[in-house]
């Protein structure tokens, strides 16, 4: 398997500044290639350790792909740096770049200047990979014995997120061409409401049973679920999809409908999916969730098709005036109770005129806990055209993480009951 | 100045599965103790690779903290290479640590597995800080000249990032007890609607005029705005932050009521302040920003205090029906518009009875753009006691982006006028 490593330049990533999620974006896009990433490295604006970081890298890898520095304030460092590393002793401007900087300059009403045009100084001996997403250009170093015995390939790229990952996939493309990879097939499933630690006691049958070629890998995201993905080195595109898909087939009866959809499928694009399928609309009542249930319906573009909004009753007297709980519920039973939630979700899809709602009344903490309703504990309900239901959970986070847990979980019994109202027992897998 | 390296261990983060925050958080906290993160490194679960990587960084730093590796089944591996670095040939339990394993297990009503219990297990070579947030104790190496010249210390803390998180505060005391450190002082501000290019302009001749020994750092954040930060290495506390403050003083004439706070504020949570010390209250509608505002007012632990709730109308059926927005007004002039979004703030203040409101309508794209009002597009609504305006901006983010500047934006807006309408121009640089 090739090897590879991801050095990322800046200080601003040292200083604890900002945030290096670049690394991750791409080890990501080399993994689903095939290229596993053995190290990854931060060093700072300092061309000693720049040039020292990054020798070492090329030393024990196949490819080294660098990230940042490329700025018109920080350019002489990096491409210093480079220079020194591969020997380079010529420049020339690479004009389809400097076409993109000239014309980025202009619809932004800003001159250019010498710094910005020198952004399209590029070595002779680097190949150039346009970058269309802004002014500095991607360069490829093919890097001979003499400098490195292995023969590394490096990959400058802009430090800039959107640049970045923009050009992952000129860079895979390249290393396809370069490096004739085996091929790879991967097949994610996505499931929800099975923790990783059960669900791999649950499938450790299955998963003995599998294929010697193929390798299953747990993703859990506390948003999403637990991701499950087989991969298949080698082989036929065609062929591998089927039976991969045979394999996920076998899951259905073990770990039934926590099953609900496949690859990049989140719950609440699901829950669209569906909904705009059956032409059926949707609202949500929130209260300890305050709002982020909404948030991530809304999140999907094309949303306002089948969601009509919601309310965020945080306050009883909302709960009451506007969504219309009886006041009695209130006093008997707590708005954290069976009865407030259905009368929540009831209450909204009246005023909202919806086919389904979700609602939520919890105690996301640091306080409000009392005997019986610790912190962490949320009803759920949901409303659909058939029936009302609830269900209690408790959780053991934080403030945020409850509330995270709670919108996740309502979301998932709310896609569970508009599954069950559309058609039984929707197969998700080989969509 | 102390040079410190971190180096995060596991194949999840080289595989692009889970992101590493715990780099930044690290060296955040180094840095406002006034140790400068010269390298980070990421290594997978594989002995040699951990071993040389730790070498090679604590032979050029004073100080290297490892994260990750610890859980119960990756548990061999690491201590492994550390005893293998740290020349350890004799372990014991660590008592105090074991009896929260215990208690832990317990609570969760799980059996007490020899891999659990030898979390506890620790070199008698390292000094323990105990991990109350979980299993695995925090170690501590204070290293020889004859293992390294520069004699640094290691710690290694789990990679679980509340855990990791939390035992920063052990670390940063005993870095400072093992130390002796020039004292730092800093003191941040917070403001918003100023860009960073822009502001750097305003501040420039301040910025020349600032004593010799204070340093300014810009830290911008798409949800926070721009925080301003000035720092001093040594010197008295008391004196320094009076210094300080008479500099930030300076700044009010030029940056005006863009500054909203200091530290660790928020927009949501200097809201909350302002509403809490007037006793008033606050209520929210919104179209485009689809329940963020809410989710980020009621991120605020004690919100319930002064937030009575919202009103996400997503559909026009729900602005009219709920909000009692006219059906003539979003016929003349658009659910975008001016009146509509005066309209909503003013709805959701009357039934739900609150004192102040925010009200949002725009276009996050990616369709939904017609001539005039481009995707970008957003109205803001604010209505107090006094009044409601409405204010237009345009973004040209993604989806995702811009549903967030509409929302920080708004958030800047009612902080505004909860200002204006409690106290006039209210000081809180001085909070």
């Amino acid at each position: 398997m090739l090897k590879a490593a991801i050095c990322t330049i800046g200080d601003e990533i040292l200083i604890g500044q900002v945030l290096d999620t670049n690394s991750q974006a791409i080890s990501k896009s080399l993994e689903s290639i095939g290229v596993r990433t053995e190290t990854m490295l931060s060093v700072g604006d300092d061309t000693d350790e720049i040039i020292s970081g990054l020798r070492s890298l090329l030393n024990k890898h196949d490819i080294v792909i660098a990230t940042g520095g490329l700025g018109p304030t920080k350019d002489d460092i990096t491409k210093k740096s480079l220079a020194a590393i591969t020997g380079t002793k010529s420049w020339h401007i690479d004009e389809e770049q400097e076409k993109i900087i000239v014309s980025m300059l202009d619809k932004r009403g800003i001159a250019h200047t010498r710094d910005n045009l020198n952004q399209a100084l590029v070595p002779d001996s680097s190949e150039v990979i346009i970058n269309r997403c802004g002014m500095a250009p991607i360069t490829v170093y093919r890097l001979n014995e003499e400098l490195f015995a292995n023969r590394p390939v490096l990959y400058s790229l802009p430090g800039v997120p959107h640049e970045a990952i923009g050009a992952l996939p000129d860079i895979t493309a390249d290393i396809r061409r370069h490096f004739s990879l085996t091929d790879i097939y991967h097949k994610t499933i996505v499931t929800f409401g099975i923790p990783e630690s059960i669900m791999s006691d649950m499938l450790s049958d299955w998963e003995e049973k599998l294929p010697e070629d193929m390798k299953l890998a747990y993703l859990p995201d506390t948003s999403i679920g637990l991701r499950l993905r087989l991969s298949i080195y080698g082989g036929k595109r065609e062929e591998e999809e089927a039976r991969i898909n045979d394999e996920f087939a076998k899951l259905v009866p073990i770990i039934g409908d926590s099953i609900y959809g496949s690859g990049n499928d989140t719950l609440e694009s699901v829950i669209g999916d569906l909904l705009r399928r059956s032409g059926k609309t949707l609202s949500a009542a929130e209260s300890c969730t305050g709002g982020m249930i909404s948030a991530r319906i809304t999140s999907v573009a094309g949303s306002s098709e089948y969601y009509l909004g919601s309310v965020t009753s945080y306050s009883n007297s909302v709960k009451q005036g506007v969504l219309g709980v009886n006041q009695e519920t209130i006093e008997c039973f707590g708005a954290v109770s069976e009865q407030c939630v259905k009368e929540m979700a009831e209450g909204v899809r009246r005023i909202t005129g919806s086919d389904f709602s979700v609602a939520t009344s919890g105690i996301a903490g640091p306080g409000g806990g009392v005997p019986g309703k610790p912190v962490g504990t949320v009803w759920i309900g949901i409303s659909s055209p058939d029936r009302t239901i609830a269900r209690k959970m408790v959780f053991t986070g934080d403030r945020k993480r409850n509330v995270i847990s709670f919108a996740s979980n309502a979301l998932n019994l709310l896609r569970l009951e508009i599954e069950k109202y559309t058609s039984g027992n929707t197969s998700t897998i080989n969509n």
